[in-house]
């Protein structure tokens, strides 16, 4: 029975989460079971937003995945943004970039780099993703550095937050179009390896109808748990001493990425390393340019707006994160010594974040 | 008559905006004027210093190119300092690196990138520009660094500031000495094209004498519609309730630097994009390695000292600008998403500008 | 007898040191004196070093000279830690960096570039040398800009300072592990050159006996002289009206690395580039990867703990001269011009640093 696993800790975790959220369990065990719970009915949704993106064709399909690949992240982020847990939000955002380009990227790298003395990828892709994750960081960090050495008004922070934001969503859109459209082949070495493999990955092995279906289910799956998990996350936080920034930044960060991991380290065993980075990247990628500036338009829309205004400590980590990996991934060879490097970043960070 | 249009329209806006300014028109009308008649005396003296170049031979010719090519920059900059103006002279500085790193550069390489799927072009270059400019943020970035953490007495300051000021010129000056002496072959690649390109599309029309007359001229009419122009700036500025900064940065920078701009884009247009890029880079080099250092030493000369310490959200513009285009400039390979990152980049910084 | 000067020489200003140190003479003389002195004692410890490291086998030997070829910088900062000279500590790990960054490989690639036009190297090795140089950056900015930005207590300060220490010395000891054991080839067309170069260089003369002999005794001599040294800094620092920062980023820094600069010149003269770069780059990763952290952990066997925080201008001088230094070799072809930008830097850094 070890085809249906999956399916059988899906149900089970959820219920479990479910009977805990609503039984009022001892907050901690609540926490728990929502945080695993998260990664199940993350996993589900990805699978099922892959599944409808089968069916509807190479662009929709592949507008849909790269824009609902994150789904999980954003509907947690619209939950924390509802409830004002600004500084959460940001901090998942940190975490999230963070996450992907030290942890995945540098698990995958190292990992790799064991079994295969020397991993290869297209560079092209390589330095226009470089590219795209300086604008990423110069998104953010503009806003602070006009923000914080002069005095703004409410009114005018907030209107810097959305035209910024409206430009990187109108970036990232664009850049769905040059390398789904305009320039497809000119950056096929990695993508078909990345296609071919996700595709042998998670072939469907669902109908149509039952995709749509499942995405439907798995959509209001995450949502619920996600609302149990952001419940906990003030008990959880008061109970062991930890800021919301390190909860945020490390905890929902992990939690909510978890699928993302184990996809990018297996593919990374597979010498598959340039789809690993496409995963660890890109993720990132759509974080920066399309999560996080939703999520400013969102909290408008809940009359409650979020300024984009990261603080400096996220900035650095933000920061150094794109650097590190930028200056790693730029020659399109890796090896196990390279993984370690982002590794070790990554712990500087959380020693750091954990002891602020 | 299309032959002579450029002369028709520089002679009639250099009427009218004379007219504007000793008639005490509305001043609003006045500033339109001679900014639209900076463009063309900008063009005209650009020409004749060329046309000079030409029969100077080929090394004072370069020599003269590369050194006054931003010569009407470097006249309002004059201007400007001795009417003790260093916010906007420094913004203007600030401007015209923007300015020709993410709206000249980024514009070719969108309108170019649209005509053509790719474009290549030598990366020797590139990468060397790449340290130069790098040398241009250290440059700027030392001293505001240094200044601001330490309390430091006014000499001091403009002590650092000369020196910071002549260790720039010498590295220009011997950045010619490398680049059009003794390794002009090795970069050859590039520059004949440029040269070639440059040379067809500027090909003397005048003689040795008249040439000169009207380099003479040109000066002469620059230094004129200059004076006019800075002079209508405070009520502009006031009127409008803009910033020194954002029309030093934006306004200023932009209409002096509007001959480069379409000489950029029709050569881009033409698949030539390393001479764009050549222009671009260059010029913001130009403005960095020479006229920033040299209006140091001329405010010293006015006995009204300017330092070289930039404002922080001066130093961010130009510290992002010259990251993303060295980033997106490395590989020698161009498209139209890259230029249409530059300009985003343009569009958050031109915002942040305006708000604040 | 010119074989011999450099063991006339060696004694000779060590003779003379010691008089000065116990005959209490002008404390200018003496600071002299036992500065020329370090020169060459630290030479004799390379020298000895390496010949230990010739009969201890390659693996071994590899490791000896990468972890005591900078003994005499931290036999040094071992003598100043114990003083709780933690300012000057601090300036001289600044300024071995930057000295061997821009002044050494400044002046290589200058010199080398004179006599050569172009002059190529290994870009593999350059490339991970850059990830490494970023790490130390990061691993240098993190704490101070997380300590800085919020309140935090003495204990919390060194419990960062220790773990993000020993984070850098594992990264240091397994790139040891992957650039002699499990990479080593893949990293040969540079060593080979390196290793060629430096043992026909320093082929061992002494018997096994002898080179642990003079080891012992080079040692010793540097412990003393850096003791007559640190000795002499406070009137010197103070005579000439000089800030402990300046002694310790130029001063100290220099005499300590002097014995690495005329090698690496040396090397470059003989087009040898890459194993001059090696040099340069490896001994500040040295220095920031491994001594400095070394010292953190000593200061603490001291019962006098130095915490990891740099100051801002310290900061912004190692990160400008990794930056630069990172652009200017990551093509992996040097010329003249990129050691005078080098230059150039270092000597914007001087001045700064003399002014402040």
């Amino acid at each position: 029975m070890k085809k249906y696993w999956f399916e059988i800790l899906l149900v089970l975790t959820f219920v479990l989460s479910a009977v805990g959220h609503y039984g009022h369990w001892n907050s901690t065990l609540e926490f728990i079971m929502s945080a695993i719970s998260v990664v199940f009915v993350a996993g589900f949704l990805g699978k099922a937003t892959e599944s409808v993106a089968h069916y509807a064709g190479q662009r929709l399909g592949g507008f849909l995945n790269a824009t609902f690949g994150n789904a999980a992240e954003l509907i947690i982020g619209i939950m924390l943004v509802r409830d004002g847990h600004f500084d959460m939000v940001k901090a998942s955002i940190t975490g999230s970039i963070m996450g992907n380009l030290l942890l995945v990227l540098g698990l995958s790298l190292f990992v790799g780099g064991l079994k295969y003395k020397i991993q290869n990828f297209n560079v092209t892709l390589a330095g226009l993703n470089g590219s795209l994750m300086i604008l990423a960081v110069i998104a953010l960090f503009i806003p602070a550095i006009f923000l914080q050495t002069h005095a703004i008004n409410n009114e005018d922070k907030n209107m810097i937050s959305l035209v910024v934001s409206g430009i990187l969503i109108v970036a990232y859109l664009l850049w769905l179009v040059f390398s789904m459209v305009t320039h497809k082949k000119y950056l096929a070495d990695v993508s078909v390896d990345t296609d071919e493999e996700l595709a042998h990955e998670h072939a469907p092995v669902w109908s149509k109808g039952k995709s749509i279906l499942y995405l439907i289910i798995a959509t209001v799956m995450v949502a619920f748990v996600s609302e149990w998990l952001v419940d906990t996350l003030d008990t959880f936080t008061e109970r062991f001493g930890l800021t919301e920034i390190f909860v945020g930044a490390f905890v929902v960060a992990i939690v909510g990425n978890a699928a993302e991991h184990s996809a990018a380290i297996m593919l990374a065993l597979k010498n598959k390393i340039g789809a690993s980075v496409e995963i660890a990247v890109g993720s990132s990628l759509q974080i920066a340019l399309f999560v996080a500036p939703v999520l400013i338009f969102v909290s408008h829309i809940f009359g409650r707006p979020m300024d984009m205004v990261f603080s400096v400590i996220e900035l650095a980590a933000i920061g150094v994160a794109v650097f590190i990996a930028k200056s790693i991934t730029q020659d399109g060879s890796t090896n196990w010594y390279e993984g370690l490097l982002l590794l070790a970043v990554y712990a500087i960070l959380g020693v750091s974040f954990y002891l602020v």
